[in-house]
């Protein structure tokens, strides 16, 4: 009983549809059940279900690879970001840690390919291409959050002078825009007037 | 007033908390308005809600650039994903699209630097490396939209033999993975003997 219109639809049908009053009784409690499911569901890791509204593709995540796991992992924590879940493979040989605002939201899936059994050494990438941009994320505090990725011994690249973006990249140089929710911050020191720090 | 916990966990405390009847009817009330608030406004794009269960930090986009927008949108729409909002810019000389399963989805953000005006020669780029991955999206029917993307002139790289997983690449290589929606569809031809072309 997956909802397949998006949810003003599907209401406005609800009270405009000539149908009993008993039946406007049932589709109401449908729509309600479905809504607190979609929510506390939403974009759940294991069953993909979708949003009401993601019709039959809802986004999952995006996978990023890590020459050293721990240093990832930091950089995401600092970010705000949770591990919701890992896979170990002991055939592949291979880590993949999911971690995501909260459990059930979009998730980065992290990579981690375990050193050579022989010689120890990791495996060590080239940081993205210009074909792979950015992730992004929206915080509730842009100052707050510079300060707490500055505390965790994080550059920020691009500071966030208009107090609305800034850019930070991870230890192996995945690029991460962050921007301020709604309205723009007043602009404040240090940021106001911090240069930007090599490139993002 | 954005609820800062996640739903299940604000909703036992509005059970439980010892309030007066009052307080609880107000607080459930709230909850409510809340849950309706972010479901019409999940990770929309110009003002960056959240949903009450993310947090302070809400995953928005992942910008990958293209060096034909045209082609680059017309594989991600094959997909099933919606051109949400779009930006000009005459000055950087660039246009943005975003595209999501719909409004307010999670987007991927496409940069597509106009052509040289002296030269016409558009930017090319190298495909992303290794640290980047791909992305995933889940689909409702995945030999259904295997389907629907080789009518579209998609090479299906690696077919879902399983029923469950797929992968294609976008026309400047980016990696997309496809994941069958809750349990993997019965092992059926033609993708079942389907070979595997190139990588991704």
């Amino acid at each position: 009983a997956r909802l397949k219109m998006p949810l003003a639809t599907a209401r406005a049908v609800t009270t405009t549809a000539p149908t009993t009053a008993a039946r406007a009784r049932t589709a109401r409690r449908m729509t309600t059940a479905t809504r607190a499911a979609s929510l506390s569901a939403y974009l759940p890791a294991d069953t993909y279900h979708s949003l009401p509204k993601d019709g039959d593709v809802t986004f999952l995540h995006t996978m990023v690879r890590a020459s050293n796991l721990e240093a990832t992992m930091a950089f995401f924590s600092a970010l705000g970001l949770v591990e919701t879940r890992r896979k170990e493979s002991q055939n592949g040989k291979f880590t993949l840690v999911f971690m995501a605002s909260c459990q059930g939201a979009p998730e980065i899936e992290i990579t981690y390919n375990w050193p050579d059994e022989a010689t120890g050494e990791t495996e060590t990438f080239a940081p993205p291409s210009r074909s792979m941009g950015h992730l992004a994320f929206a915080v509730d505090d842009i100052y707050a959050k510079c300060e707490a990725l500055e505390k965790a011994g994080i550059v920020i690249n691009r500071p966030p002078r208009d107090g609305r973006m800034a850019f930070v990249i991870s230890p192996d140089g995945i690029s991460v825009e962050l921007l301020q929710k709604g309205d723009a911050l007043e602009p404040r020191e240090p940021w106001k007037s911090m240069a930007n720090i090599g490139s993002w």
